[in-house]
C-alpha cells in the first residue's frame, strides 16, 4: 500500500529527514510518499495559520489522485484532517487524535506534553473530539528550539514533565505532542519505567502510520455522513 | 457603531435583501455593512466548501480594516467564525452559536429545525461548542428549494416541523437553523403560542445583531487565549 | 422600552446609585426602573435568605405591573430568577446566568472571582445550569467589605485574582460575581490587556442590561415549556 | 426516632390517611409526625407555586423545634428540601430525589411515570441533582383524578406506562412520581415480573422514610459546605 | 431479616471482629452472619486478585442458600458485586458505591481517603458507577499497616487528610475509604466539626448494612435487565 | 510476532475455523495461535458466566508464557480483557471496545448490531469505558441460531437493521457486534455503500488484530497505574 505524508510546510530541507523517519515506521511492502506544501508558502508560515489550510488540503487531494491508499497530516494538531475527508474517498488520519485514540485504550487517562505556551492550539483537539479522558496538558519548557538543539536536554525536560504529570495530574498514559520528538519516544519509555513508573509513552506520527495501515487492511474510510462531500451547486445559503 | 456584515456567497443579487434585512434589526445609530465574497469565487459555491474558507476569512479582515466594531457571517453553519477570530480584534460572530447561546436563557432544551438532510452540517457546531441542550436536529422537508419558492408554504412546514419537535423531542425552545427564514420566525412564533404551544422561537441572524451590539457597548472580544493570534515566524512544525 | 430592577434588599440608600449605574448602560430610549423590597425586610436581610424571597418574586410580579418590558435581579447569585419566569411573561434575567453565558461566546473557559467564602452560592448557579466552562471559582480575599472600602484596592485583589486565574486555572475569560465591582470591570480588563493577560472581563448587571435589550428587541421571553406557570387549582399534590 | 413529615398542603382531610401510610413504613421504634401547612394557604394551592414555599421552609423549621431527628417533604418534586436545608440541622428529606438515588444502586437506567403533563416540574430535580441515568419520563394518562377515582384504573395505566419505558426507553428501573400511588408500588413490581418485566419499582414516599432512618442510624446531616447556614447580616448583596 | 456478610479473605482470626461490628450496627432484629473465603484462599491473597473472585461469588450464592435476604461484600472496592448480583435474587450490596450513593444526597463533591497508593483500584468503581461528584481521591500516608497499629495515628491521618482534601479539592462530603477504619469515622466527623469543617463523614460498611435493610424492608433487589441471570445453554460465543 | 487468541470455550469444534479466520486477518509474518479453555468447562457454558472468567484468565496467562507477543480474547462482550491486564505484560485486546475505539475516527456516532435480547451485555463495555459516541443497540432479529444457520438470511437482517440504525437513530458507523458474523462485514458494507448509506462497517475480530499488530510494533503495553499487577501479600482488606 502507499501512504501520503503531507508536511505543513514548504520547507525543503525536511524532507528526506521525515521520509526516512515514516519510512522506519512502515511494514514491509508500505510505500511512503512525503509532500511539501507548495513553495508560495513562506517556509516560515506555521501550520495552523488560516492561509495554510487551503494549501494543505491542496495536498490532500494531490496524494489521492498520486494513487495514495491513506494520507497523514503531519503535524499534531491536526490541521485540515476534518476539512480534507470531505474531500477526499481515502483515510485522512492526524497524528494527534490518532495517539490520543489509541492512548485510550491504554489507560484511563493521559496526559499531554507539548513544546508551546499556548496549549489551546492542542486543545482545540481534545475539545472537538469530545475525549474526556485527558488528565492534563503540560508545556514542555525546552520549546520548539530547545528540541530542535538538543536530543539529551529534550529528552530530559520530557522525563521530567512526564513525571510531574504522573505524580501531579494522575496521567496514566504520555503523550509528547511534538512531531519532532518522535526519535526520543521510546527512550522516554525506558527512562520511566526503570525510575518506576510504569506508564505507556504515545507516539503521535507512528501511531498514525499504524492507524492507516490498520484502516487500509481492513477496507474502512471515514463516513460520508460524519463528513459529506462537497455541496457544489447543490445549495446556496443556509 | 459599524457592524460588517459577510454574506458567504459572491452572487450580487442578495446583496441588497441582506443589507436591508440587517438593518432593519440594528438600533438606531448601528450602521451595517454587508460584503460578499470575491467574485473569483463561483455564485454556486457552497459556504462550507473549504475553498470558500479563505474567501471568507479574507472579508473578516477586510471588515476590520474598513472600521466595522463586529462582524457577522451570515450561515447558520458559523464558516470560518473560529478561525476569523485568531486574524482580527473585534467580535467575529456567528449566527448559529449566537442562537443556541440565547435559546439557552430562554429555556432547558431546544430544537434546530434544518433546511438540510445532511445534518451534521449544523450538529458540528453543537458538538465543537458543547452544547448539552439540544433537543433534537429535524430536517425541513421543503428543503432550501422551497424556501425560496414559497413563503406560505414555508412557514406551514416550519410550524408543523417545529409541533413534532415540541412533542416528541420535548423542545422548550426553537431555532429554524436558515437564514433565509429570519423574516418567518415572528409569525412562526405567533402560530405556536396560538395553537398553545408555548415556545420562544429565535432567529440566528437577527440574534448575531443584537450579540455584536451588546458586545460592542461592553467593550468585550474574544478571548486570546483562546483565539490566539497567528504564530508567524515565531515556529515551524510542532 | 421600560427595564424593571429588583434590589434584593430593602436598604432605601442603595437606591439612587443603582439607578445611576443602570441607567448609564442602557441605551437611548432604555428607561430604566429600580425596586427596593419591601421596608419589612431588615436591611440587613441576606439576598439568599430564604424569607426574601418571597419579596423578590412580588417586586417581579409588581414590575410587570408597572409595565416593564423585562426585569433584572441585581444580584449574581440570580435569587428568584428561576421562580419568577413562572409568574409574569415578560424575561426574567439574572446577572450570574447572563454573564456566564456571555462569557461562553468569547473563550473555552472562565474563571468566577467572588467576594464570599462559601463559594457554593454562586457554584450553585453552574451546577443548576449545567454549565461545562467553568475553569474555578476564586475567593477574593477583600471581601465584601473590602470592596465597600477602598476602590484601588480592590482593583489590585481582582487583579492579582485574576492573573492566579489564568495562570494555575487556565481561564480564558473572568468574571467577578459582585454587582459592586461593576464600575472597576473596565479597568480590571485594561490592566490585564497591558499586562500581556489578553482575556475579556464580563461584568454581570451591565450584561443584564443588554441581555434584557435584546429580548425585547427580538420579542423572546422564557419558554413556558421550561417554566410553566403557577397551576393554581389544577391538582393537589403530585 | 421521631421524623417529621411535611403535607404541603392546607387540607385537614389529607392528615390521617398520610401518618397511617408513613407510620405502616416507619420501622418499629419510629415516629412519624405529619404536618400541613397553615390554613392561610388555600387548599387548592399548588406544592410548587412559588408562595407556598415559605409555608414550607416554616414547616421544616418547626419540625426541628418539635425535636423531630429528620423531616421529609411529601411531594415527589421535593419543593423547599435544598432551600430547607439550610435552616436547620437535621436531614431534610425528599422523596423525589430519595427514589431516584435508590434507582442508581439498582440498575443502570431509570424511567419516572409522572401524572402532569407539565413533566418539567419533576424533570427539574433531574436536572439540578446531575442525574444521568434517566431513561425517560413518561405522562401518566390517567392524570391526577384518575388516581384519585380508582385504583384498579390507576393501575393498569401504570403497568403499560412501565412496559412502554422499559421497551421503547430502555428502562431497567421504574420510578411512579406521585405520592399518591404508594399503596400500589408493591402490586406494580409484581404485576411486572410475573409479565416478564424483570424490574424493580421505586416508591419516593416508603423510600424516603427508609433514608431517614439510615442517616438518623448514621448521624449523619447534609453538609454545611452546600448548605451554609443563613448568612444573616454577615453581608449585604453581593 | 438475616443479611449475608462475605469477608473477602480466609483468615478466621478476623471472623469475630468483624462479625461483632456488623451486629452493632444492625437494628435489632437484623441478624448478621459473616462468612470467610474457603481456606484454599491463602490468607494473604488480596480481594482484588482475580483468583480470589470465584470464591467471593461463591460465598454469595452461599448465603442467599443460606436463607440471607441481603449479602455484603466487605471491601470498598465492592470486588464480585456486580458480578454476584447476576448470581442470585437477593441485594447484593458493596460498601464503596453504598457509600458513595449516600454521600450524593448530603452534598454536592466528595473525596474519598484511600491507604493504598495505587488509587486506580478504588477509582475504578467511580468510573464504572458514572459518578460524577468525586472531587478527588487522596492516599492516607499512614497506609494500612498503619491503620493495623495504631487508631490514634490513623485519626490523625485522616483529619488532616480529609482537611486537604476539603480545603484544596473543595470536598463536601468525606469517605475513608477502607473497612477498617468504621471504628473512626464518628470520632473523625466530631473533629472536623470542632475545628469548623462542617463535613459530613460517611462510612462504606454501615451504610452497607442500612442499606440492605432498606432494600429489604421495601422488598427491592436489582434489576434483572442490569443484572441478566447466567445464560446457560442459550448461546455460545456472541 | 505471535499473537494468542482465547476462544472463551472449550468446544474444540471451533479451533480450526477461528485459526483460519485470524490468521486470514494477520499480515504475513504474524503468527496466530488459538486457544481453548481448558475441558473441564462444559462446552455450552456462556463467555459472560461468571465460572467462566477464571479460564480465561489462565488461558490469556498461558499465552504470555507460550511467547505471544499480544493477546485476543475473541467476544465481543471482552470477557476478562480488563482483568488480564493485571495479570500479563503484554496488551491484553478485546475485540468490543477494539472496534468502538476504531470507529471514532471514522464518525461521529456509531450503532452496534447486537443478536442478544439482553443488550445489557454489550451495552456495559460502552459504560464501563465512558464511550460517548454510541447512537444506539440495534437487536439482530435473527438471534445468534440465525446467524449460524444462513449467511444470506443473516446478511438480509444484518442490512436491514444497519439501514434502520443509519435512519432512525443517525449512526454514522455500524458495528455488528458477533464474533460469528466477521465474514459478512465486508459484503454489509458494500450493500450499505450501492442503497446510498455511505457509513464504515467495523469488524470487532480483525480490527482486534490489527491493534494487536500495531501495539507490538510501537512496543505499548497498557499502564500499569490503570492496571497494576496483583497485589499479592502486599495488603489484606482495604
Amino acid at each position: 500500500m502507499k501512504i501520503g505524508v503531507v508536511l505543513p510546510t514548504s520547507d525543503p530541507d525536511l524532507l528526506a529527514g521525515r521520509q526516512a523517519l515514516y519510512a522506519g515506521w512502515a511494514r514491509p511492502g508500505t510505500e511512503i510518499s512525503v509532500r511539501l506544501l507548495d513553495n508560495r508558502v513562506p517556509t516560515e508560515a506555521d501550520p495552523s495559520d488560516s492561509f495554510v489550510l487551503p494549501e494543505i488540503l491542496h495536498q490532500i487531494v494531490e496524494a489521492e489522485q498520486d494513487t495514495a491508499d491513506a494520507v497523514i497530516v503531519d503535524c499534531m494538531e491536526d490541521p485540515g484532517v476534518e476539512e480534507g475527508r470531505r474531500l477526499v474517498n481515502i483515510p485522512v488520519i492526524g497524528p494527534g487524535h490518532a495517539a490520543m485514540n489509541l492512548a485510550s485504550v491504554l489507560g484511563y487517562k493521559f496526559s499531554i506534553l507539548y513544546p508551546l505556551q499556548q496549549t489551546i492550539l492542542i486543545e482545540r483537539l481534545v475539545v472537538h473530539h469530545h475525549i474526556s479522558m485527558l488528565a492534563s496538558i503540560r508545556y514542555l519548557s525546552c520549546g520548539l528550539e530547545g528540541i530542535r538543539s538538543s536530543d539529551s536536554a529534550t529528552l530530559e525536560v520530557l522525563e521530567q514533565t512526564a513525571i510531574t504529570a504522573i505524580i501531579e495530574d494522575g496521567a496514566h498514559v504520555i503523550i509528547p505532542a511534538c512531531t519532532l520528538t518522535s526519535h526520543l519516544v521510546q527512550q522516554l519509555q525506558e527512562r520511566l519505567h526503570e525510575k518506576d513508573y510504569p506508564v505507556p509513552v504515545v507516539d503521535g506520527p507512528s501511531t498514525a502510520v499504524k492507524l492507516a495501515e490498520a484502516l487500509v487492511d481492513l477496507d474502512l474510510s471515514p463516513s460520508r455522513v460524519t463528513y459529506p462531500g462537497p455541496l457544489g451547486i447543490s445549495r446556496r445559503i443556509a
